[in-house]
């Protein structure tokens, strides 16, 4: 999916990465299917980014299903990102990094990223969403904004808050945390270059048409707003 | 304490490294001190590598101790070797990354790393001690030699199996796993290069002397093989 170096590279970096459904894994709502053909099903109902998610693995582990699903990803063209694990990121040769106020300082990844890969940054508030542009993020992942049951410690990130956030930053943003088919048009007009979805697609029986009708319900709010 | 480059410091890397009284963290063992007060008072008394291994925190908190810990051991010019988290080792600008079976593969360490770092692996077996030495591990950890309560999992090596290790491999071998002055002397004629202790010298009341004696006891011992 990515073809040009340096310079010209990232004046279109932006460009390249299609930020409109991001898919965030989630090991625990997986129903009798690996995490690999989790994450082929979603890609083929239209998922356009991939987060692979691990917590309570060992590096070994974490290692190994981000090998299995680099190869799914690679297959499609699909970039993938790698929560947290910087080391797993560069393991993989995974496509970037994602990393929350908890992990590694945005500005101590970027350094060591370089800037050919993407680093999103999780930002519940604006100041936390500048320090992140500054920092070197390339996309904003911005909630909960609506509520969750996959972070327990969520903060919220109510629909003016979102506003004041895209308006604010010249970084794409994408909002995060329980966005279903239902609840996704109250997203019309935020301003967000995309929706991160975790339970309503991994938690679904049928991933592939879970993803199609969020794509579907999402590009309909795009074009209304 | 490293001051050459490329081939000529790779041919002296190993001259270059005190693998004899090898320092592991354990923040649980800690009694009313901080984790870099505690560094600094074993390298006071006579530790000569400090490998920090941190379980069951965030990202940002193994980064943050780090920082900390790299600013004592750069003061006394010891070496200081990251346990599991290449990411961590990257973002200190560690001299090394010691990985276990459960880690990430060393070969793929080894990689991200480069040659100039120094790259440890845990190995209870011979095999697994040459899968490390193909892998480009720098040196060896093995053990448990003796009872411990800091692993639980821990498998044992024995006198017997550990001299069978030290004889097939090339690269130093650090001896690990419920060392103390008492039973150091069992470890005389192994060919180990080091000790590598961790409550011996964590769980003391006093750390410098604990370590001084330690170290004192080894170079008995050392003599005397």
């Amino acid at each position: 999916m990515i073809f040009l170096k340096g310079e010209e590279y990232m004046k279109s970096k932006e460009n390249f990465v299609d930020y409109s459904l991001y898919l965030v894994t989630e090991r625990q709502m997986l129903r009798n299917i690996s995490m690999e053909e989790a994450v082929e099903q979603a890609i083929l109902g239209g998922v356009t980014l991939v987060q692979l998610r691990e917590k309570d693995v060992t590096t070994l582990e974490f290692y190994n299903i981000a090998v299995k699903v680099k190869k799914i990803t690679d297959k499609y063209s699909i970039p993938l990102i790698i929560n947290d694990r910087l080391d797993i990121a560069l393991a993989v040769d995974a496509a970037g990094l994602h990393v929350g106020q908890s992990d590694m300082p945005a500005k101590v990844a970027r350094k060591i990223l370089g800037d050919n890969k993407i680093l999103g940054v999780s930002a519940a508030t604006i100041n936390e969403a500048l320090q992140a542009v500054e920092d070197g993020a390339d996309y904003i992942g911005t909630g909960a904004v609506f509520a969750t049951d996959t972070k327990k410690d969520a903060k919220y990130v109510n629909i003016r808050q979102l506003k004041e956030i895209t308006g604010k930053i010249s970084i794409p943003v994408v909002a995060i945390g329980g966005i279903n088919e239902d609840n996704i048009d109250i997203l019309k007009g935020t301003g967000i270059k995309g929706v991160a979805v975790v339970s309503a697609i991994m938690g679904k029986e049928n991933i592939r048409k879970a993803s199609e009708n969020l794509k579907k319900t999402w590009e309909t709010c795009r074009k209304g707003r």
